[in-house]
């Protein structure tokens, strides 16, 4: 098991990294009350939450099954949690427990955030993209019908256990998914890391353990670095939102829960690489290199094709990095360092969004 | 106009009180972006919407008023907040601006710190219980069919402004009750406050303006301490919730806005000084000094008939006050001194909860 530390003050806490971790007795220390509750969905409980309750003698430990996509990662659902604690009458002491993806880590966060105005909880994430991205950095919340994530609030977690057993019964759109935040890091953050990516992308999809241990240690190592310099986002953290503003609106475009949320960053993250080139900070080579190792991950690389430009700029302008009507994005300068930046003509951004087939390619 | 600071560090913020301040150009300074969303009711808007906006030329205004009543301080009305933000695009610099009493506020507080994980509001309270309480000290949420204010977040606002001129169209009723949390700082901090609220309890109803003016003061200068104390109530901040887990329970059993919340913490007074009497902190004298102010101010003193002991104790066990099962109440060691503690025999706590008429008479 490898720990890695995200450190902010008081609010610190550790990411236990490694194989079985869930039939391991870390989760007692972090649980202050007597009571837990555990959040987790109908495709997720099945597989993992008999070998987590087993973790938990001892406790008064009750139970909150979602249904299980994007979809119902709404105010409704996270109305349920309520639910289930209130009528298990569970006190100010007690600690929520996400088991699941992203969706139920979200949700799970944003209750504890809410609950009694404020809960512990801790993240058990059971997707390779919550394991690298959702889990770490206490962003909670829930998509509004006008935009992903709207409402929500910063919450940490007491702890997050990823254990890496669990990804080999993750889908294959899940685990390309995953990837699509892994790349991410590489991209904003770490050249180095992004060629070890391009070398290793066939291990990591054919679930090399070792690989797969890799590649999330360092993505938590640099999401930990980012959001401790930047808790609340109003600087650095937002780098993180790489390809995550086109991402978004094809997610809302859709609908929640057909394109999955690591595949429509795929597709933003060419389409921010392909901007970037338009400003002359990428070249065909960099370009290439973006859509090869996408491509290797299993991800789509082309926005859907029924979205115009106008629906793009429609959707886009709620994003949250929208700062007094001007549209914020993330940028990549080089491969390996990103920019948040609004200073862009509008020409360019439409020639990306008509781009079609022809996305990332000069 | 008189002003006082709530020292919370980066997070402090300033409370005005005077008359005609809706008149008086104090919003402007702070709001840091150009969008404000004026959040009032079906009862107050029509009464000051339009003199507020008049203060609030040059910035993009829009509105949302919900209907009037505590029976609507729920996730589905706070969700209305969210429509008119992302349907009027409002960004992460908006600032939400509460027209109206402790319900308009508590919701209004709640959408500023969820909405797209936390933005700016400024408190405008028209009523004196929000005026003297529920304005000041970041306590935000909605209530869940289950328990009263379950779901929230301590969200503080850039700035309260207490116009008491407003209280001229307040309704006896309404009043009423927040004479009660006028009452309450001196029962539980300052007994010579509470003989300053003996002498002038008919100038109060008489809405004479400097008595309520100096009431507000005082009340919101030692809510102010308090909080500054203790942000997250985790220890003396409690002690604001005198009469409040009785309260609540009366509250949840009539059903949210058939007693006012004032009422309902004034009757919960009258029961959590019997209780102390019980334990021999208060003697026959004082209760019936209790009782007297409490009635002078036009509250009800006894909680519903219809509740028997049995239900009190089914709704107080879920009050954010217990902790490990063990039930903590707000209770007087003497006039001006209140502690909070689980430490009193059950069998005195039924006696208070089956005193029935004979409550507070030794």
């Amino acid at each position: 098991m490898q720990t890695l530390n995200v450190d902010l003050g008081e609010r610190s806490y550790p990411i236990h990294i490694g194989q079985n971790l869930l039939d391991q007795p870390l989760l007692g220390p972090f649980i202050k009350g007597r009571q837990v509750m555990v959040v987790s969905n109908e495709t997720v409980a099945p597989l993992y939450l008999d070998r987590l309750r087993a973790q938990l003698g001892g406790f008064q430990v009750d139970t909150v099954i979602l249904p299980d996509g994007e979809a119902y990662k709404d105010l409704d659902h996270v109305n349920r949690i309520f639910d289930a604690l209130l009528s298990k009458r569970h006190n100010r002491t007690t600690t929520l427990v996400a088991l699941g993806g992203g969706v139920v880590g979200d949700m799970t966060g944003f209750a504890a955030a809410c609950y009694q105005r404020g809960v512990a909880f801790i993240q058990v994430p059971t997707t390779l993209l919550s394991q690298v991205d959702s889990s770490v950095g206490g962003k909670t919340g829930v998509n509004h019908v006008l935009g992903k994530n709207m409402i929500g609030a910063f919450h940490q977690p007491q702890l997050v256990l990823a254990d890496t057993a669990v990804l080999s019964t993750l889908p294959e759109r899940e685990l390309s998914a995953g990837l699509a935040e892994v790349i991410k890091y590489g991209l904003i953050h770490d050249a180095d890391f992004l060629i070890w990516l391009e070398q290793n992308m066939p291990a990591l999809r054919q679930r090399d353990p070792e690989a797969l241990a890799c590649a999330i240690y360092r993505s938590c190592e640099i999401k930990a670095e980012m959001v401790a310099l930047d808790e609340r986002e109003s600087g650095v953290r937002a780098l993180l939102n790489l390809g995550h503003t086109f991402g978004h609106a094809i997610e809302t475009d859709q609908g929640y829960g057909q394109w999955l949320h690591g595949e429509a960053v795929g597709a933003g993250t060419m389409m921010a690489a392909d901007l970037s080139a338009r400003l002359g900070w990428l070249d065909q080579a960099d370009l290439d290199r973006v859509r090869r190792v996408l491509e290797a991950a299993g991800l789509p690389i082309l926005p859907p094709d029924s979205m115009s430009a106008d629906r793009f700029l429609e959707l886009m302008a709620v994003d949250k990095k929208v700062i007094d009507g001007s549209l914020r994005l993330v940028l990549l300068k080089q491969l390996g360092q990103a920019v948040v930046t609004a200073d862009f003509p509008m020409a360019q951004l439409q020639s990306t969004l008509t781009a079609g087939p022809r996305l990332g390619q000069g």
